[in-house]
């Protein structure tokens, strides 16, 4: 049985509370197969703000002796801590020792400050496994949608898409749902951009670009149709009429995210050899050691890695 | 009481099925209200078509003979039929017979070989009544959405909109939400655009012209918050933490509209001195004439087009 990994986050954050919850609700089989890493000491202030009881049977690593922390409170500390947390996890995933790696809310800002090297964790986990490309996607139980591009100014995303880029999200989505959905002949479906007003049809910067790629990905025996009008994609998404949608830019593929999965819809990373999944929020300092954080979106992301794993030992 | 028109739209498209159904499951009292700018063959054609009758107490203008006219089959006689409708309509309103019109779908490239000195419907209003700039906006059971910028390539979003435009459109569906709907203090959000990666606030160019707007806005004593994060936006809004949204482009408001309230959200121009409504779909030439269109929205339209009428009444 794979193991999996669960980093504990900015431990001056929600980390430490909904990573408790998370394991305090698991099954003992999940529980057995888990490492956290993270400082114990964080993670059993976090249960107890939340009135539960750390497992004993889930393993702990810690990097070295914790320092002071206070929820709300970040500093250097905390800061270096939850890189370390990270970068121990990444060690542990490239050891095969985890295969699937489930990560609490990090502060990009704090840990800039603490060295690492890229603006979060996509994209140290993209550099430590060397794959020039991944894909932020969002998986729930209404919608499935992979991002094009990612906090791109609106401006912007026609010159920074191109069609190879757009290509391989197209691809890692479609490789996903195959091997971590175990869906036998996936079909994707990718959205165009504003239409123009005499015809439902798609802009013209939408076909020079959507419709060489979607020809490229069907040249390659993979189902893909679009370009698909905006508005109409994601409710046809929602009523079965594609697996999983590709969406040009943030705003796009998120606001239906947020509207029908909301908690439920969990931040996957495709294009990695490793499953990574991630809840979709942020450290949520305001309201960090209060006992008062949902850990709903965290308990999907490990369910959701938990069915990735198990899809991928059955393919 | 005041009077309404409804046009027939496009005679060879689905106008005159959608049009017969409406009326003929609308009340009496709303019936008697009602002038039908159109040929009354075309709609006893889409009344046949849909298996009702159409109601004997409702008034039927003609523009003239009906030529020929073959549903999913468009020709410049229904072209010509489709303009005549709507200017007969427009004459009655500034004539002051009608405070409302409900427009049935035309065909834009067929009404622009007949003449049609505009792109559409929403642009010769706009015209015909001297308003420099209206707002296109989407009210259903759940959102109601108003679009700073409509059917502009997304790259060309943010050099469209200004302080002065995006101003307007704030302005004017706060003016509906108080004169249309009745409510005494409405509140208006506005969306900002795509997050920055660091934190969940809006990027630069949004600052830069949302917030000023939403100064002015405020400044003139409306109820205004914003810019707010996209994809949790639309999401509050159906919560009920703001009465109506503007969003910055097209996408941004017509996937969630589509999303949650699909065929129930009606098309209302903002900004006339007269109430105008219409379905939230084309002229579906593919369908026309078979007896399966669908009234749900136009029905729409004219239940919104009464109660807005009742709402200006009592106001």
């Amino acid at each position: 049985m794979t193991r999996l990994a669960i980093t504990l986050g900015d431990p001056t954050g929600v980390g430490p509370e909904i990573v408790a919850v998370t394991l305090a609700t698991a099954s003992a089989e999940v529980r057995a197969r888990t490492i956290v890493f993270g400082h114990r000491s964080a993670l059993a202030a976090g249960a107890a703000a939340m009135g539960v009881a750390v497992p004993a049977d889930v393993e702990v690593r810690e990097p070295g002796p914790a320092g002071a922390m206070v929820p709300g409170a970040p500093d250097l500390v905390s800061a270096r801590a939850q890189v370390d947390y990270l970068e121990a996890a990444i060690a542990a995933a490239q050891a095969g020792e985890v295969a699937a790696l489930v990560t609490a809310p990090i502060s990009k800002t704090w840990a800039r400050k603490a060295g690492l090297p890229t603006p979060g964790h996509t994209e140290l986990l993209a550099e430590r496994f060397g794959v020039p490309q991944v894909t932020m996607a969002f998986y729930g139980p209404r919608l499935r949608v992979a991002l094009a591009t990612v906090h791109v100014p609106l401006a912007q995303v026609p010159t920074t898409l191109d069609r190879g880029r757009l290509g391989v999200t197209i691809a890692q989505l479609h490789a996903s749902l195959r091997r971590d959905l175990g869906l036998a002949t996936p079909r994707v479906g990718c959205a165009g951009s504003t239409r123009t007003p005499a015809r439902a049809a798609c802009s013209a910067p939408t076909k020079a670009l959507v419709e060489p790629a979607i020809s490229d990905a069907r040249a390659a025996g993979l189902d893909v149709v679009g370009p698909l009008i905006p508005d109409a994609a994601f409710r046809d998404h929602a009523g079965g009429a594609v697996d999983a949608l590709v969406a040009l830019y943030h705003d796009q593929g998120l606001i239906p995210v947020k509207l029908l999965d909301f908690e439920e819809a969990v931040n996957v990373t495709l294009g990695l050899p490793i499953v990574r999944t991630s809840p979709d929020h942020g450290t949520a300092y305001d309201i960090a050691g209060r006992g008062v954080a949902r850990a709903t979106s965290m308990r999907a992301a490990l369910d959701r890695a938990v069915a990735m794993l198990a899809a991928r030992a059955a393919g």
